[in-house]
């Protein structure tokens, strides 16, 4: 069975021909046969000598593997990354673009479940393997058909004297608001509420806390609060939480138009006009409320919308454009002009946007004249529909049980030109340009491609979450990681990475294959070079610039939140952006208005779509190079230098209390001092293994794919229904410290603040410090070698 | 770079020789470098068409993998079963457990070190690779060195006028009661307390709810309950939850002696002696009392000894013989003779053991004399200490990540020659016999197996769990399976076999590779056809014999339990035992007291080490069998059958709450049948899979390893501090409806029988049922292929 490599002996074939010399044609002949015998035998004939392997020792030959395709020691194949590069087309993103927005398509809707039909029939058309849409059975909340949501303010005989408009003005073509949805929060509570306003600025904590040090009670009040600075749900259940009995937001242009803009606004720009009203979901939690850590399948247990575990809100709550929050503050009526309609003290001046120039606000509670009343009238209701995912997948050839996938969420609040439809049309594009490789069976990747296009994310993430939940166990153990390609486009001053560290490098290498789309920028060749002049990531030791680009810890605004939070899967997100720190505000101004067009976007934010088509071909090429190499191309050590950045901040910001609660941040230092070490020999073992050996191969991989799972904690956020938290990645429940720290110490330094001696607090600091010490620990003890892992000691 | 097979215009030395014919020699030379120059580019240069493999077709022809080692293809060496049967020696054995039972080695003392330092240089100089100690800051609990834990019954003067003896009798020269620990319970709380008695038969929930029924009441007393028919932490904390004051634990004649026997106990026979006493952890919760749910690492968070979290016991608890009972119950003073010195009323039959052939008990409170107190002195005191844990290891040849592991605790109560180092004794002969093939270069495993010693189970799984808990990510990926070897005899009746379902078609096959102990038996050839004939697995269902052997489900009574219940690791645990049944006896009698000698080892249950070698040979059999086939030898469908009779047990046991409480049953039996067809596809699909194709081997032994964890949910069970809860193996707290149904369910129904109406009890029983479906239905998704898990609908 074994023969030893040149041992003639074992191979008659060699000393049979010696005797045909007579012509010249036969010896010419015999030299061929006799090459080709050889040739035959090397390559079929010739075994390692099983002895020796016995021994385990590594003795150069080689095994021979009948029947397994070449392609299990091949490496990515590099022309795909040009395929890419030439292939996505800018005019076919703008087709699917125009395409996908002619209608609102709000989670669970029949233009949504369409929508998913049609991907899935896309996704087969251009050649994708296999195409499937999965259901799901969970709660939504939809305004009324004919009832809108309306703030009224009323007189002492009940008359109308002020009223919110319907709906937004139709501005272009695209906007039809006598056929859209009339503008809601998703899960507000219905029904109709009279009470006095107080305005509470963002309704953060710490203006809850102003209002209270100022014997300002909101109790029985139905307040206002500005967008921004913090989620919708956390405003409205700080709200409820103090007693207020209804809510209504708005977007002040303080913070969503630039100050030295006028009147020009959408459509002549992309600022707010007065009517815009940005609507979103007001649940706090993440998934189906009512099935939460579990799949909302047909038998789910399925807790009450009362229940406290559904996290709904319970009181009513809708938003409104600011030109209607200029007439409850300031309004004429029966020809008297009425400066400062609201009453109360004047709010500090950190509470003053830009309401009609005001100079200050006032805080209410109540109006002036105190005979007048505010009505709110909310007739959104929640409803069990069901909402669909879809999903396209190319098989990997080598490990079809290693996903790399990357997905969007495909329902929007009304039209959703840029939140969602920028990036799924974008994402469409990329798996038509690999389809057709894998079609024409030009390309297949070692791994599998799943592209995901989920439902009613506007809800709370919720269709990426219960696939989670339904396949947690399968996805813990073969995802590689998941791109998430949501808002692509809001303006193109700069790339916005978001990302888990052991992408970083990947992604900067994407962005280094992809050319600057600003082509006048000769400075600046590739998408890389002008990201990083814009954003460049600083060392928070010292201020110094670390010369590469900033990438942003992934919070929970996208579908990258269930992947990297509950899941621990690594996750990379690009956008191109405006430069809101620039412009002094706090995000695109259109978010989920009705005015989010194919008109706003193909004449304002991206004409000719070239910003749309660079984050299509960074994505595609961040997913082949993970798909397709060999040895997947993560970087174990930006691990070490994040949660280096994140002790940084902590100890510059939280400083006092790392003294007062002895939080030992020398053990800190010590583990990712250590991780860091365990990283670089990790990376040395990963380069000499022999990557011919398949084994080989996935073990080096199989260490980093896991790396990231090691971060999750089974115990949940004190006070949260969702199994898992990620203890660097979670998003904090409050921002106590800024940001870029360990999310579970800012939560609990946040209450000592409130309470410093409170013993629970205290020991939730404590405990979450040892926990967090303790998976730094693991998470470098797991890139040891195999049989080093146990070593562990104290 | 790549070469058509066959394509000579790519190789110029094909034809460079054309013009050499002049002599033989040259003739016969040219030709030998033609073949070797043709071997080489056969061996070296020739690739596979990379287009053909492009398109994903197995072309049929293979690859060559340079400087790999054909074990990569390699099947188990079948010899080694051999081997093993041949060398496994049962004199070692002997001299093992001689040495390791000297002197008492509890966990945390000097000789606990001792030993573990002794078995790591035990696996080093029999030939494992790496070998080393592992070290758990953890809390333990001691006796006082000088004043025993006693017992006294006082008179209104305080005089004693009977107390409990400081240790149990020196029987044979093994027993050293003047250098034994004294007697106790581990973790007890201390002090001195004074109270009436009250007899609490099992100290169960309902012979507490008995007592309340007939107005005893049991706060401020001290309580006396017998061991057996439940935990003894449970009993201690019912006690305590109804204001108990202390608690002493004894041992019943009836539960520990068979009905026939007299007066023939140790060292004449197995039986228990009057000064038997048992020790043992009264700790509710397993792992480290202040760590619970992480590692006990110099920098983890620490509760309080009083913190609920730590789950300790608050009251002072004590074990006595039944000597003492029986004098406490029936003694003479002063000449005079008290018949039933205990007062009250009789207890229940039921509740009547054998004390001195008493044909009722009296249940109290006090004694007839009222006069008389109860006084519980107990000196056991609380200590945190250094606990090791052991590990020697053979480094897997092909897949060093892949851990196969083989463990047992080191620690005793006394002498523990029985528990743990019958088990200890035979694993470190079963290392012997592996390690030396490993040093000779004879055979390596394809995976790595682990040998464990851990520390300080006695005291609550604690070393096996601290170590789970420090590197859960890493096991959660790597393991294949952990063989438990703990008490290894009690008698020569049985196997007990307890284990996960995918191992248990591996068990029967070691069973029938080993001969049956009793060469006397030749009906029975095998250890697999005696255990078939004494201990048959029924059809719940209908109660037909299915025969095969019964296995049990893994409960929480040895390290399996962290591995199986914390960990989702499948476990499998052979002992030979003693027939309780037949015997009429709870378990065996010798357990946890200073009696588990050599002496009893040797000459009272397996003179000549029989039973012990044919332990480890069954377990060594099956660690190889796991370690070295190349598809692993799981079988997924035997889930498929447990998950059934569970559900039979249910619908039997609990066939009321099922309609009370609408529990769909007909949605169970629909996920299990739906994973029995998906088992039957996958292993159609195994059956397929190229064994060439180690990347496709590796594959489907994920699949294989990964399913036990679709089991684990991170919810813990209601009360509980630990993290994770296995949904078919948690050991319930409650056992309200009989053995054999799922843990989650029973738990749930037992609180709704003490509460029907409770609607959080309903609530946990629906919510809980419905992961349970969703579970079962997750774990057959998880073994379909790579490309149809995510077709998941409702």
């Amino acid at each position: 069975m074994s023969r030893k490599f040149f041992n003639f002996s074992d191979t008659d074939e060699g000393n049979k021909k010696t005797k045909s010399y007579r012509h010249i044609i036969v010896v010419v002949l015999v030299l061929c046969i006799s090459f080709v015998i050889g040739l035959l035998i090397g390559h079929f004939g010739i075994e390692k000598d099983s002895n020796s392997s016995k021994e385990g020792t590594h003795s150069g030959d080689g095994v021979f593997l009948p029947g397994v395709p070449e392609a299990i020691v091949r490496d990515a194949d590099p022309t795909v990354s040009d395929w890419i590069l030439k292939e996505l087309n800018a005019e076919r993103i703008r087709e699917n673009l125009r395409n996908l927005v002619s209608s609102p398509h709000v989670a669970g809707t029949a233009r949504d479940f369409e929508q998913a039909n049609d991907i899935r029939k896309f996704w087969l058309d251009v050649g994708l393997d296999v195409a499937e849409t999965t259901p799901y059975d969970i709660l939504l909340s939809y305004p009324d058909d004919v009832k809108p949501n309306l703030l009224k303010v009323l007189n002492s005989t009940s008359e109308i004297v002020l009223q919110s408009p319907d709906n937004e003005l139709n501005l272009t073509s695209e906007e039809k608001p006598w056929d859209f949805p009339f503008p809601y929060l998703g899960y507000s509570g219905n029904g109709t509420v009279q009470g006095r306003i107080v305005y509470v600025n963002y309704a953060r904590t710490e203006d809850f806390d102003y209002l209270e040090a100022n014997k300002v009670d909101v109790s029985r009040c139905i307040v206002l609060a500005r967008y921004g600075k913090g989620g919708r749900s956390g405003k409205v259940k700080r709200a409820e939480d103090r007693g207020a009995i209804g809510v209504i937001l708005y977007s002040d242009p303080a913070d969503y138009i630039a100050p030295w803009v006028s009147d020009d606004y959408y459509p002549d720009s992309v600022w707010i006009p007065p009517t815009a009203t940005s609507r979103g979901s007001i649940f706090r939690g993440t998934g189906d409320p009512l099935t939460p850590g579990y799949p909302a399948i047909a038998s789910a247990y399925r807790y009450d919308e009362t229940d406290e575990e559904s996290q709904l809100p319970m009181i009513p709550a809708m938003p409104i454009g600011f030109q209607f929050a200029e007439k409850l503050s300031r309004y004429s009526r029966w020809g008297r002009l009425y400066d400062m309609m609201m009453g109360g003290e004047d709010a500090p001046s950190g509470w003053t946007g830009r309401l009609l120039n005001q100079t200050s606000y006032k805080i209410g509670p109540g109006f002036n004249d105190s005979s007048l009343m505010l009505e709110l009238s909310v007739h959104t209701r929640n409803e069990r529909r069901i909402s669909y995912n879809a999903f396209g997948m190319i098989r990997g050839e080598v490990e079809p049980d290693r996903y790399v996938m990357l997905g969007n969420h495909r329902d929007s609040w009304v039209l959703g030109a840029i939140d969602p439809s920028s990036g799924t049309a974008t994402m469409m594009e990329l798996s038509r340009v690999l389809g057709q490789l894998v079609k024409e069976g030009k390309w297949r990747p070692r791994r599998s491609i799943i592209f995901c296009s989920w439902g009613a994310e506007e809800f709370g993430l919720i269709g990426s979450t219960e696939w989670i939940e339904e396949n947690s166990n399968v996805l813990d153990f073969r995802s590689v990681a998941y791109i998430n390609m949501d808002i692509a486009v809001t303006g193109n001053y700069s790339i916005r990475g978001l990302g888990s560290p052991p992408v970083f490098s990947a992604m900067y290498r994407a962005a280094q294959k992809v050319p600057n789309p600003n082509t006048s920028d000769t400075e600046h060749p590739t998408v890389y070079d002008t990201w990083k002049a814009r954003r460049t990531l600083n060392n928070p030791e010292d201020g110094s610039s670390l010369n590469i680009p900033k990438i942003s810890s992934p919070g929970a605004g996208s579908d990258y939140g269930t992947f990297q939070i509950r899941a621990g899967i690594p996750c990379a997100d690009f956008r191109y952006d405006q430069d809101y720190a620039g412009e002094g505000i706090l995000f695109y101004p259109l978010y989920h208005t009705s005015y989010e067009t194919f008109y706003a976007v193909d004449e304002l934010i991206d004409p000719g779509f070239v910003l749309h088509s660079t984050i299509g071909k960074m994505s595609g090429e961040l997913l082949r190079d993970l798909a397709d190499s060999k040895i997947i191309p993560f970087n174990m050590s930006d691990y070490g230098l994040f949660l280096e950045h994140y002790t940084y901040a902590m100890e510059k910001n939280a400083s006092q209390e790392i003294i007062d609660y002895n939080i030992n941040i020398t053990e800190l230092h010590r583990v990712i001092d250590l991780y860091k070490e365990e990283a670089v020999n990790f990376h040395k073992i990963a380069n000499n293994v022999n990557t011919n050996n398949p084994v080989d191969v996935r073990r080096i991989n199989d260490q980093m794919i896991q790396l990231e799972r090691t971060f999750l904690d089974p115990a949940s956020l004190p006070g949260r229904t969702q199994l898992y938290r990620h203890l660097i990645h979670s998003t904090p429940q409050n921002s106590a410290i800024p940001e870029a720290s360990f999310p579970g110490m800012q939560d609990a330094i946040y209450k000592l603040r409130q309470e410093p001696d409170n013993p629970d607090f205290i020991r939730e600091l404590q405990h979450h410090f040892s926990v967090l010490v303790f998976t730094i620990q693991a998470a470098a003890y797991s890139l040891k070698d195999s049989t080093e892992f146990f070593r562990n000691t104290m």
